[in-house]
């Protein structure tokens, strides 16, 4: 199959349409006719090769929501029909040997195809293939398709670290960051029942964030504010790609309380052993959930109407789209529609 | 009563006899009167002012060893008859009316009496008075009195992550320090059924480690063995007093593998996020364990026969005793005699 697709042909540049050969599709893979594709940070991190290991021209785009268009052999018809509508997010596929495959720990799979690092045949195109139908998501019907794709990323990055950390209905949380991941988190951890913070560099998020499901609000620059949330949540999520003054935020842990960091900081992270030892606390980096989390997620967000806010930009658009996520403008996530 | 205990009077000074008057006993408190006390790095810590809020005189030990000899009125004298032997930690009370105390982490009092901070009354004495019953604990006929002491804070602070991180016995352990903690470690971790790795700056430890139980033994510096066991540890415990080279020890962890840091480092922990991030991982740092961890730890410790080697010193050889922990020469733990 002949595939086209939007890319970017040099580092930041506008996104071109492109043309590739596809090749004959393999017996787990799976053609997915795309009708709209999320817009993550790292999408961007890929054009603007920022990881430096973009090879050019690079196809980015891993929250991919659309139908499917054609199965390999080996995929079973009942469970993943020609035409349904589906959702395929940041790992396409895994070897299914290994023993992170069979424990149902897929993410960890060294063998993954891991759509955002291999940036070469993404979801900003009119389709794209998945390496195994398996990583290939039936969307509830009541998450429309504009809506679907960036729960497939940011929804089960911000998702993944509840089942992990067993985090409770009863506990006190906080979500560092209100963008395209923590309008999802606030979303998912009020509706999971705990008493949700929403915790931002600006003020201006105030509204948005109590309309998310948030309950308390913190500008992390007000020390005194900080000062006053001191030992006050139970776990602390991170969704800010920024470098924080990690140990005021430990300080507003509980004692034994955990600091998810799924947000990507430029530089490391920077402990003092007085802010983790005495209390018990914990930090944890946190990656996008197995194929078993991102269905519970999809379940969970279809029941409880979590729902991203999204600003949708027909592909021919897509400078624009990616102009206000570059920006950090994106109220909260762009979404290409195809 | 009148307490005969060994003070230093300054900062790294000779320990000296000294007596204090107690004052009446309070009911929930407990008198013991002490045979034998473990000397952790801590309590040279405290005699030192490495922590800078050391009050001189300054009585340390926290790994006491003894029989009671008064009870409060308040206190239960079927559970703790005058008599009895009994060991004592670092947190010698509690309030027992906050939600930790009443949720059974009482280690997370913030009204614990911590009786390595205090530093004012400690063990290194005939008698010690703790501040609530319940932090007093019967030892396990099984236990000798010399090896008892360190196990109530070395054994409880490295037993603690077991029970709190949920290690299992399929699991493959490294134990970073073979030393006063680490040495324990390793028993406790091979006792679970773990395949434990001992780690150490040396290649001189590697008999003792294997009599202590470990199956593997890596030298930290030894850069190409270092390399050549990336991702292969379920679970790291680091019980140095030293700053690591953080993200090489992390990469020795499978995905998701948690490091437990209950060595105190120098320096601020700094960890890139590169090596936290993409495969999951988890730094946490550790404490003491709860009452319940403790007698846990040492009905355990009594099945098991995990047993602290000690070097026993009469109380007038304190010296000699405090001069092999501050060289890092003791094997592996010093005890003093009273």
């Amino acid at each position: 199959m002949r595939v086209t697709a939007y890319a970017a042909h040099r580092a930041s540049a506008p996104l071109e349409e492109y043309t590739y050969e596809a090749g004959p599709l393999g017996d787990r893979q799976v053609d997915i006719r795309v009708t709209h594709c999320g817009v993550c940070h790292t999408d961007l991190g890929m054009i603007d090769n920022e990881f430096g290991n973009a090879r050019f021209p690079v196809v980015a785009g891993h929250e991919v929501v659309g139908e499917v268009a054609a199965i390999g052999a080996a995929v079973d018809p009942d469970r993943l029909p020609v035409g349904v509508r589906v959702g395929l997010g940041a790992i396409a596929g895994s070897c299914f040997r290994c023993e992170w495959c069979v424990g149902g720990r897929q993410q960890h799979c060294p063998d993954r195809d891991d759509l955002v690092l291999r940036g070469d045949r993404g979801g900003f195109a009119r389709h794209v293939r998945a390496g195994d139908w398996r990583h290939v998501h039936p969307i509830p019907e009541a998450i429309p398709s504009a809506a679907a794709g960036p729960l497939l990323c940011a929804g089960t990055t911000v998702f993944a670290p509840l089942l992990r950390h067993g985090v409770r209905p009863t506990d006190r949380v906080g979500v560092v960051g209100i963008g395209g991941l923590g309008h999802l988190a606030v979303q998912f951890f009020a509706a999971w029942g705990c008493a949700v913070t929403a915790i931002s560099s600006s003020p201006g998020k105030e509204d948005d964030a109590r309309r998310f499901g948030a309950t308390g609000y913190l500008v992390g620059r007000d020390e005194a504010a900080m000062g006053a949330a001191a030992g006050s949540f139970d776990f602390l999520l991170s969704t800010v790609a920024a470098d924080l003054p990690w140990d005021a935020y430990l300080a507003l842990l509980r004692p034994a309380g955990t600091l998810s960091v799924v947000g990507v900081p430029p530089a490391p992270l920077t402990v003092g052993p007085m802010a983790l030892l005495p209390s018990a606390k914990t930090i944890s980096g946190g990656i996008p959930g197995s194929i078993g989390d991102t269905r519970a997620m999809l379940d969970f967000a279809a029941r409880h109407g979590v729902r991203p806010e999204v600003e949708v930009f027909p592909v021919a658009d897509n400078a624009a789209a990616l102009d206000r996520v570059r920006s950090g403008r994106a109220r909260y996530r762009a979404v290409l529609e195809l």
